[in-house]
């Protein structure tokens, strides 16, 4: 597991090859992993967080940024843009931690927001038709189609016309009791472990954690039943807030890899075939939850930094 | 997400089920979740941790165990019992945790042991001839068949005979530089993210932590490059210890649910079908890595305490 070293190894290896092919017409190597796609891809393959659909979950430890996807919860990502305005989460914690599964969050005393909605209609699955999608060609253990829609996992079946995202690793959703309508977004939470796929198309998920997921990941697990924290083990929350309420020069500024863009094949194409020296059988298939969506800080704001 | 006051009123509804049922025949009520399954079974449905294949990692936060699989990687863990029972581990350190990807141990001064084996010839796959191996009926990304072996996720190849384990949460396996003749048990990682399956057959896999994997998964994560820890953030690994060299008043005692009989099956498909009533769309399926082997301390043990 000297990854790290491989790659200084690689890259040696690319220079090397590289220098002995200047004599030929140039034609720039094609890169192999996907350190090297991201060092070559251009402006245009990446796109920047909308503000208005970013909300910014601060602890003490420091910042998660959450990327809500109103294209498949309409109604509760309003909801939610409606609570953090009127600072409802403020105050409130983590209140459950279960190991491979979920970091929660909500009011410990379980008191009902007085503002929003009271009750929703589930917004579990969504029409197939129009949504855009990028598929994945390996076959899925739960949904007859996977890919990727705007920086979401998705899994799609064309026998019924219905779409939905996938629960895998950052995945937010929105906590509810038996019964549907009771999923308003006052709790949510995060999947922090192997992908819980038997929650698909059972809950509203409305976005993922696209920065600071490790704050959540690492934080102690509950001792309670559930991974529930007992009272003194929840972590408070500071604020939630709409990126778009912070001022400019307070935002994180994040963009993510695009997944409608031949850049993101490419990935997909690096990542079931691994080319580096380490990889002894590449497993020429990938699982929808094991293809990471690059994000980063734009290179520009990084500059003046 | 309240499952934990779903679970009070569907054991309630049983409760009232089995009043009511009570002027006919008496049949015990089918479980219908793992906890009520586990709750009904047998003590031969569980078998003791094999002290002489059962490693303690002691670190200050507490003891994390590893159940060894020699029926996969026989010289591999050979060599980590030598290198055990050699005290070579202790005072080394957790050097690495990738969020959503591994928890590594080793020398953080990458010398090597001066005992046991200095190369190893690969051992990421055996032969599926012979090996117990209860399959899972639903379909796989990776291989062709994936199902269970004495506790293990496993992937079989009938196309060529061979079988090996995957990398689910919690798999121990063996890091190694480019060369596989490398891996030799110095340093270990264990999985703690969305299963990496990309790495099945390009490791030994040497066993699986069954009881506290949390004191791995909550360490903050790395802030070097791929998850390494600067030096300061190492966690000490206080000793590691064969189980049947630890007084028998010291050790855990665990037990493990078998998976070669009947309530293993119901156990897969309960999972397959949740059947309380905070669900409303079953999966129908599984995934290997979503198949939970219940281990627990033993009852007669329990009550001593």
């Amino acid at each position: 597991m000297k990854m790290i070293r491989n790659l200084a190894i690689l890259t040696a290896a690319l220079v090397a090859a590289t220098a002995l092919a200047q004599a030929a017409p140039k034609k720039p190597p094609q890169p192999t992993t996907m350190r090297d796609l991201v060092a070559a891809s251009k402006p245009g393959d990446w796109r920047p967080l909308d503000p208005e659909r970013t909300v910014y979950l601060d602890l003490s430890a420091g910042r998660v940024v959450i990327e809500l996807a109103p294209a498949f919860a309409p109604r509760h990502v309003a909801n939610i843009l409606k609570l953090s305005r009127a600072h409802w989460y403020d105050g409130l914690a983590i209140v459950r931690l279960q190991d491979n599964f979920v970091a929660q969050l909500g009011d410990p005393l379980n008191s009902k927001p007085e503002v929003g909605d009271k009750r929703l209609p589930p917004e579990f699955t969504r029409s197939a038709a129009d949504l855009p999608f990028y598929r994945l060609k390996d076959q899925d253990t739960y949904a007859p189609e996977v890919g990727y829609s705007n920086g979401m996992p998705v899994a799609r079946s064309a026998a019924d016309g219905e779409a939905w995202p996938v629960h895998c690793y950052g995945m937010v959703g929105v906590g509810r009791d038996n019964d549907p309508a009771t999923a308003i977004g006052a709790e949510l939470y995060v999947v922090i472990g192997h992908s819980p796929r038997q929650l698909d198309r059972n809950v509203a998920i409305v976005g993922r954690v696209v920065w600071g997921l490790e704050l959540l990941s690492s934080l102690p697990r509950g001792t309670g039943d559930l991974g529930f924290y007992e009272p003194e083990q929840r972590v408070p929350i500071q604020s939630v807030r709409v990126a778009a309420d912070v001022p400019a020069a307070e935002r994180l500024p994040l963009e993510v890899m695009r997944t409608d863009l031949p850049i993101f094949q490419k990935l997909v194409e690096l990542r079931r075939n691994r080319k580096d020296a380490w990889y002894k059988v590449p497993a020429g298939r990938i699982d929808v939850c094991n293809v990471p969506v690059p994000v980063r800080e734009r290179p520009a704001e990084r500059k003046k930094g």
